[in-house]
C-alpha cells in the first residue's frame, strides 16, 4: 500500500508512527512491494537561529519516527544535554527564549553546512533520515517545498506600548516566547506564493493508494502544505480516498494551540469547522465520539463519511488503532 | 607600559597569562595610563569544521587568559562535553579526527553567525573576547589579518599507496590527524600575500615599548604572523626592543612539534637557529640554561643580546617569572 500523509510536528509525527505500528500488522499481497508511507512534512515553522537552519517539523518527524525523540516534550531529543545553549547564553547570543539541545545542534549544523553546499533541503533532508533509518522503515520523508517559506504572524502592541502599531514576529516567537498568548491578527506565510513543491510531493500525492491528513494543526501545519502552490489542486486531482483525522475535540485542540490560530483566521475550533478548511478534497473524517454527528448537533457537509472513534493518541498502540480506523475508512470509500 | 606579543596557541597563551601575573606586580607610575597588552594572534591554522569557522590559536588564547582553557591538555574548554561531536558522528559528518567540544562549539556557532553576517574576524574577535573580559585584564586580542589565510602542508604520498603523487592536506591534519609524524616537504601560507594585517596591528608594534615573542612555533604560529605583508616591516621599523623566548631547549621544542615544522623549512632545532629566523630585528633572547652561550658551543649573532633562565612554564608563577626576565632584558636594551 502507498500511503501519504501531509503532517505538521508532534500530532503528524505520533499519527506516523502510530501508522507504522499498524502496518506492521498489514500483510502485503504476494508479488506486490511493501508498504510505502511518503511523509510531507510542513517547512513553513523553519527558522534560522545562531546561523544555524532549523526544521522544527521534519526533526520533530524524524526523531520520531527514528526512536529518538523525547517522549514527554514529544519534540527534541530524549537524553539531552544543554551545553552549547549553556554557552551561548553566556556570550550573549540572541535569542535566548528557543532552546535547542545539543545533539538536536548537530543536526542543524550539518543541515546548514549542506545547505550552505547548495543541496537542496530535500537532498538535505533525505541525508539527515538516513541516520534515523527512515528508508528502512518504509518511509520516504519530503519537505513540502525547498523554497524558504517562514510563516510570521501579525500581534498587536504589547501592553506597555500600546500606541506602538502592530508587528509581525516570526511564528516561533510567537508560539515558542509568546506561547501563541498574544491574539494573532494575521497569520502570513511569508514566501509561500512562489514557492514550488519539493520533488516527489505532487506524485506522492497523485499516485498514492491513501492520503491521511494526521491531527496536525490546520492553519498552521496542513494549512501551510496546502497553500505550496499545485498541492491542494493536486489533492483535489488525486484518484485516492483522503481521510483525516480531527485535531478538535469538543471545542479543544488535542494538543498545542490550534486554537489560537483557527481564530486568527475567523474559523471555529470545531471538528465541522476543520472539515470544511478541507472541503474541496476531503472525503473521509475522522472525529472523537463527542463529535459524532449522530449523537451531537455536529454538522459536517453532506458528502462528508463522519466516522467518531476514540481520538486521544495516548500510545503508540492507541494510535495504530486510530490509524487502522482512518485506513478502514479509507477503504470503505474507494 | 605598553607591550604587543606575537602569539600561536598554548605556548604563547601561557605566556601571556604569566606576562599579566608578572604585570599584576609591576607599579604604575603616577599619572600613567594602566599596563597594556596586545596579543596579535596567528589565524593561519584557522580552518572550517562542519561549516563552522575555527580559530584554534585566537581560541586557546582567549580561554587560556579568561580562565576557562583545560589545563592539562593546553587546548579547548575545562569541564566540557561532547555531545554534539558524538551526534555528528552518527551523522558521518566528517571530519572525526578533529574533535570539538559543545562549549568550544558555541564559540564557533557564534563566530560563523558574525562573519557570514559581514563583520571581519578582528570584530568578531573583540565580540568573543569581551565574553573572556580581556578587555577589563588590559588585554587586546587582535587577529594578524582578517583576511582568510590557511597553511596546507605537503606530504608524499601515503605508505599503501606509494606511486602516488605529494599532496597537500590543511595544517590541522597533518597536526591533529599525523601527529606531525608524515614528514612536510613544504609548508605553503595560501591567501598570505594578499593578506593584509587587521586593524591596529602594525600601531600596536610601532607604538609598543616592548614587543615579545613567546615560545609559539617559529613556523607556523610566529612565522605566519611576521610573513602577513607589513608585519615584518613594522618589526624592524619599531623602536622597540624586541625579545623573544626561545620554543627550544637544548635539541628539542619545550612542547608541541616544532622540530618538524622546523626540518620541513630547512633549519636546525635549536635555540641559535631559531632566533636566526628573526635575525633582522630580533634584539635580546631568552635561552634555557642548556643554551647558555657562556657554557656552551651554542653560537648566536654577534648583537643579540642572549640571556639564560629557565624556561619551562610549568606553573603561572614559573611563567611570570620568564616573563619578568624577557622585561629586565629588554630594558637593558632600551
Amino acid at each position: 500500500m502507498r500511503i501519504t500523509a501531509l503532517a505538521g510536528g508532534i500530532g503528524g509525527a505520533r499519527f506516523v508512527r502510530g501508522l507504522l505500528r499498524h502496518l506492521e500488522t498489514v500483510p502485503v499481497a504476494p508479488g506486490a512491494e511493501p508498504h510505502r508511507v511518503t511523509v510531507i512534512g510542513n517547512t513553513a515553522d523553519d527558522v534560522t537561529m545562531h546561523g544555524l537552519r532549523v526544521c522544527p517539523d521534519l526533526d520533530t518527524l524524524m526523531y520520531t519516527l527514528g526512536g529518538g525523540v523525547h517522549e514527554g516534550q514529544g519534540w527534541g531529543r530524549v537524553d539531552e544535554t544543554f551545553s552549547v545553549a549553556a554557552e551561548l547564553k553566556e556570550l550573549g547570543s540572541e535569542p535566548s527564549w528557543f532552546t535547542l539541545g545539543d545533539k538536536d545542534f548537530a543536526t542543524h549544523i550539518v543541515r546548514t553546512r549542506m545547505l550552505n553546499h547548495g543541496y537542496p533541503l530535500s537532498r538535505v533532508t533525505a541525508a539527515l533520515a538516513e541516520r534515523w533509518k527512515l528508508p528502512e522503515l518504509g518511509v520516504e520523508l519530503l519537505p513540502m517545498t525547498d523554497d524558504p517559506v517562514e510563516t510570521h504572524v501579525v500581534v498587536g502592541p504589547p501592553d506597555d506600548h500600546p500606541d506602538d502599531g502592530p508587528r509581525a514576529v516570526h511564528f516561533q516567537e510567537w508560539w515558542v516566547r509568546m506561547h501563541a498568548a498574544v491574539p494573532a491578527r494575521k497569520i502570513l506565510a511569508v514566501g509561500i506564493d512562489k514557492a514550488e513543491p519539493a520533488p516527489g510531493v505532487l506524485a506522492a500525492i497523485r499516485d498514492a493508494d491513501v492520503v491521511l491528513l494526521p491531527p496536525s494543526n490546520p492553519v498552521v501545519s496542513i494549512g501551510m502544505v496546502l497553500a505550496v502552490p499545485g498541492v491542494r489542486e493536486a489533492m483535489r486531482g488525486t484518484r485516492a480516498p483522503v481521510v483525516g483525522v480531527s485535531p478538535i475535540i469538543g471545542g479543544s485542540p488535542v494538543r498545542g494551540m490550534a486554537d489560537a490560530c483557527l481564530t486568527a483566521i475567523g474559523v471555529e475550533t470545531s471538528a465541522p469547522a476543520v472539515a470544511g478548511l478541507y472541503a474541496d478534497f476531503l472525503r473521509g473524517w475522522l472525529v472523537a465520539p463527542e463529535d459524532d454527528p449522530r449523537t451531537t448537533p455536529a454538522r459536517y457537509a453532506a458528502g462528508l463519511s463522519v466516522r467518531a472513534v476514540p481520538l486521544l493518541m495516548s500510545d503508540v498502540d492507541a494510535t495504530a488503532e486510530i490509524a487502522r480506523q482512518a485506513l478502514e475508512l479509507a477503504e470503505s470509500l474507494r
